[in-house]
């Protein structure tokens, strides 16, 4: 049997200690972090970028299937992406965690891990937080700080006609990884010892459990010396972030549904579970690529960056944001999203 | 009947319209708030505080005598203080909410209407935060930015053998308007028209419902030309913090009973509930005041100052930390706190 420690044999204070005693600081603009009612940073002639992520047991996590490594992993991850969407680079994190006497220490370093790993990954360093009872459930909220050049920082709201729309990797992913995991689920609930079969499908499992955030692309697009127009990332679905932009910039878009990337695993599945694929890839969400336009001149500098598709341009707003499907119909994008509040 | 909108009317992007629209920035530090993946901020010479703080329904407040407007107002004025005791002023928050079904957007404009004030009173923008649904409860994150000179952060660990111990305002209110208000809600539960009588009592319900964080102290000691040894705030008790500073300042302490600053009406309730005043002002928590150490030779320009009381001074490490009784006894002071996770 594993072995399993009461939080309260510890506790708050000497919790705090076993989570954040051996984390130690590798940014400059990390100058004191876990330790003072507050972390002390210094930015210096950089801007400060700062993001902030809620995550909800049976809201936006399943632990069933979750392995708490995982989900601390993906918890910084998804913040880190919210600052590399600003072309920004994350540097440090706090961590507030609400946990219920369901979990032990044990687990609680099973999240911690999974959170270092990303932040060792990433370069992040962890400057904070609170931790506290629930009556119930895991409760998880991360704020992640970073830094960018003023005059290299990208907003939503910089896209302008004729400017190619890009997004990085594929899309749709995370969402038929998420199907696979809720059919498991439902499929062998009860039988404890059961073992699904997931061969195949591991990029897709990948993509929904252990996302990674881009800072690839955003060191590609430096090295290239491009500066997109606008940004975000795709954490709700394409079309949804697409809407985005084109509310903030005052501008419509046409994308066209040959040039969606979707990988070979995805469009399998799809079919499996007799889905429309392009659905998946432009409502599915927790892709956590990137968005982003680029002037109509970079054409040729942006087509030969590999990882990158170029899947439509800017439009006047008037003309609204349509997708052209592969047989030329236009249709009208919407913001599906995920609306867990009007569930 | 009062009005009840439902959330899912407007959906998660209308919420976060509704509840953010009317943000106007007030600081020159805050470049970008609500509308991007993350907020742009700009801190030059400054250097930038953070803190954070997760509050639970059930665990931290309790809404059946906790207005949400003071809840709001109370949730980030305790992050505030935070920044404060850092010697820092507080400059941006970012506010999470995970709300149930339970909520309408009446209740959601009650709780930022209290944020809001607080923001107005302490000069601090709101630039982010994230909002979702729950299964059950109200859950509250909040992350407050500030800044502070470079040479003027106060820490923890900075105490001196011979400091004096300083605090500000007086201990144990918040405590007694607790006990005040679970009193009465234990007697009169299920009685929905009555109207407690909390006369003479007001001042103990105002350090429970609605504390302030002391922008007043720092202003003043930043006047007088005093630059503490360590400071931190007093929101787990008085015990509690002298023992944080010890540890992390590597002395002890000597605190006197008699020079610890109890207001009457806490001192009278104390008496009504057969409670001792010194343990409520030693253990009681959420008093927000400010607990500082000042080199000895500041003693008659501390002294002077309206609101501050020296209770005692700092000792080697190996001397221990002690509270020296009315009778002369000395009594080892202990971090009973409110240990949430082992209750």
């Amino acid at each position: 049997m594993e072995k399993r420690t009461e939080i309260a044999t510890l506790g708050e204070f000497g919790l705090i200690h076993h989570l954040t005693d051996t984390i130690r600081l590798k940014n400059e603009s990390s100058l004191k972090g876990v330790g003072d009612d507050a972390a002390v940073l210094e930015y210096k002639e950089k801007q400060v970028l700062v993001t902030t992520d809620l995550l909800l047991e049976g809201i936006h996590f399943d632990l069933t299937y979750v392995p708490l490594t995982h989900l601390g992993y993906k918890s910084a991850v998804v913040n880190f992406s919210d600052i590399y969407a600003m072309n920004g680079r994350p540097k440090q994190i706090t961590v507030s965690l609400g946990i219920s006497k369901r979990f032990s220490i044990e687990d609680l370093d099973d999240f911690y891990k999974g959170v270092r790993l990303a932040c060792d990954i990433y370069g992040v360093d962890i400057v904070g937080g609170d931790t506290s009872a629930t009556r119930t459930g895991l409760t998880i909220s991360i704020t992640c700080i970073g830094e960018a050049d003023k005059d290299k920082i990208v907003y939503r709201n910089g896209a302008k006609e004729t400017d190619l729309i890009c997004v990085s990797g594929d899309l749709g992913a995370a969402y038929m990884g998420l199907q696979l995991l809720e059919r498991e689920k439902q499929v062998f609930n009860g039988e404890k010892d059961f073992q699904p079969d997931f061969s195949g499908k591991e990029y897709l499992l990948e993509r929904q459990l252990k996302p990674e955030a881009r800072k690839d692309i955003i060191d590609m697009l430096e090295k290239a010396g491009i500066v997109p127009t606008s940004m975000m990332d795709i954490s709700d679905g394409l079309s949804s972030e697409l809407l985005h932009i084109g509310r903030q910039s005052q501008t419509g878009c046409r994308i066209y549904e040959d040039r969606i990337p979707i990988d070979y695993q995805t469009a399998v599945m799809a079919e499996q579970f007799n889905m429309n694929v392009t659905t998946a890839a432009l409502n599915g969400g927790e892709d956590y690529e990137l968005l982003f336009t680029v002037p109509l001149p970079l054409h040729d500098k942006v087509a030969d960056l590999k990882g990158i598709k170029i899947i439509g341009h800017v439009t006047k707003e008037s003309l609204g944001n349509y997708l052209i499907t592969r047989d030329g119909t236009e249709v009208a994008l919407q913001a599906q999203g995920w609306n867990s509040l009007s569930e």
